[in-house]
């Protein structure tokens, strides 16, 4: 799958430069650990080195141009120029501040200007297509959770759950992980980023659960928060009021936005006034949620600076409190907006508690 | 685990900084997706965010002071300032373009100097106990590729073969592959990164895979290109020749090393030397190899302008021969310098030919 650039070029002379690995997947459909694309309203090149350029060129022969990458900075900016191009737009987000100066020091006459976040933004909303594969990866996380839920025994470690998720996104057909699951429980749930470790789930306890999958080149992101019962035969008081809080936040998040309203900073302004009413505000830790794709980390940021929200956009939503040394809840689900609407994407329940 | 840091700091009020999640783990031990770690003669600073503070604390509250990261970057450099560190050395490598940007410009008379590379540098050489990991890293893909060659059968395809060799990382203990891996068969095989598809595994051609895993938070990287015979009786001409080639490079590699010379460019000429004799430089198509560690590609770069090997270093030694249309062969083993010798870490056979 290759990716339109929708960007407002100045002209027929202009290109924006990418060289990291996901924007050239994202524009080219193939990988490459490094390369340089330009894309531009005239243009459509790939420079390559030797590992790649039969690939490249068996592959993307007919829509661009395919060039072996020179190995020094000076002959790829000549040979930029000679394709025409005399400006460059480069994301500043996307390269390092040492190969920006070389570009700078190497340009020669080719006018650099700087796109903050250009490769991010291009990505930000997702085709039909590629909305299609998150759905698939954001069902196949839900049938993760349901398989490994019946696999928790009591005297299992952390690690060894952890062991059980791997297993099943394996035998479900991941990829791989989009990032390395947490599973803690007990006082760690108040760490909203702690590692699983040898601890043993011993009931009468939270147990958090942070994983996504990788599926066709998209990642899924998901949390889910039960209390696990083996004495007691409902959850202490600060879980149910965190949790009701927490699942709170969430439906107050969806109604805005299923509302029609599309600034991140407007909904985090109003996530905040409730908590602070609530005296709940030194508890919530992290930002309400963030976008999804090809990284598991990107635009849509949905904080007090985010950018507005477009169809198309696919983020996560996952409020949580923690209390240090008691614990946490954290309650995640993947969401996009597509035709003007809000759809939660993920489907697993919430339920407070289960017994062991 | 956590890192030292070797670096000639002009004074006590310097501190180097890393952001990039590679350096956090390496200087902490800990996992974390994002924060600031100060480290200079005098000081040893953490800064993260809500998500990982109270982790950081109870991790690392003894030894590195955890500071909770301010929003923004001018409330950052006054922290810097208020702990008396007067001059921060940044990698302009491990840090984009946009944020260094952005740090001159809030740096507030703080004195910012760059030290291109520095964070890759730090992890180049290896401590005793960061070589047994990789050392166990290695051991486990050499067992994946004994257990997966038994399981290779004429029809599967490389997709299938590539899910065998998943399925075993994962019943092996591996956290994951340290990279896609690459499984191809057949006139692919002289594309040196082509990715895995639906074709069959049909005999009478070469297979080439390379993979890796993650163990202990280290990777691997392994080439093996063996010929897969069905109705043939030997390999073809090209194919003998070529991996007699291969081979003799990298015996060549191996005896300059434990010759004691350290120089890659020096290496690396006379591997062009030995081709352009042979008339075989035009199918070498990439550098001899590159460094492994927490990250699959890193310091040193076995190519014309890498750096001195020194002791503690691991590597890859890795040449091909590639004929477009035709095939290729890539022999890729890991190895170290240690104490003062070197060593080869893995140990499959590299036989030429097996009968499907």
């Amino acid at each position: 799958m290759t990716g339109p650039i929708k960007y407002d070029f100045k002209s027929k002379s202009e290109a924006a430069m990418f060289s990291d690995p996901t924007s050239l997947q994202y524009l080219t459909g193939a990988h490459f650990t490094a390369g340089t694309a330009l894309v531009g309203p005239a243009h459509r090149a790939l420079f390559v080195d030797g590992r790649y350029f039969s690939k490249a060129r068996r592959m993307l022969g007919k829509s661009w141009e395919v060039i072996r990458a020179p190995a020094r900075l000076g002959e790829l900016i000549g040979r930029i120029k000679s394709l025409g191009i005399l400006g460059l737009l480069v994301d500043t987000e996307s390269i390092s501040a040492a190969r920006y100066k070389k570009l700078i020091a190497a340009s020669d006459g080719l006018r650099i200007s700087e796109a903050e976040g250009l490769a991010d933004r291009i990505r930000a909303v997702k085709r039909p297509a590629e909305l299609k594969i998150i759905r698939d990866a954001v069902r196949l996380t839900d049938e993760i959770w349901t398989r490994v839920r019946r696999q928790i025994r009591l005297g299992m470690t952390e690690k060894d759950l952890l062991a059980d998720i791997k297993q099943e996104a394996h035998r479900l057909g991941a990829e791989g992980m989009s990032f390395e699951p947490i599973v803690v429980s007990g006082p760690s749930t108040a760490e909203p980023h702690a590692e699983a470790g040898d601890k043993k789930i011993t009931g009468d306890e939270p147990l958090l659960v942070d994983m996504g999958v990788r599926l066709g080149g998209y990642c899924s992101d998901f949390t889910r928060t039960p209390f696990l019962m083996r004495k007691r035969t409902s959850p202490p008081a600060w879980f149910v009021s965190f949790q009701k809080e927490v699942l709170a936040i969430q439906n107050l998040a969806y109604g805005l936005i299923a509302r029609g309203v599309r600034e991140p900073g407007v909904i985090s302004k109003k996530i905040s006034l409730r908590l602070e009413q609530k005296r709940l505000r030194k508890f919530y830790l992290h930002g309400l949620g963030h976008g999804v794709g090809m990284k598991i980390h990107e635009e849509p940021y949905l904080t007090e600076t985010g950018r507005t929200l477009k169809d198309g956009m696919v983020f996560t939503v996952e409020p949580g409190l923690y209390r240090a040394g008691v614990g946490g809840v954290r309650i995640e689900d993947m969401a996009c907006l597509w035709r003007g609407r809000l759809e939660v994407l993920t489907q697993s329940s919430k339920e407070t508690a289960w017994r062991l």
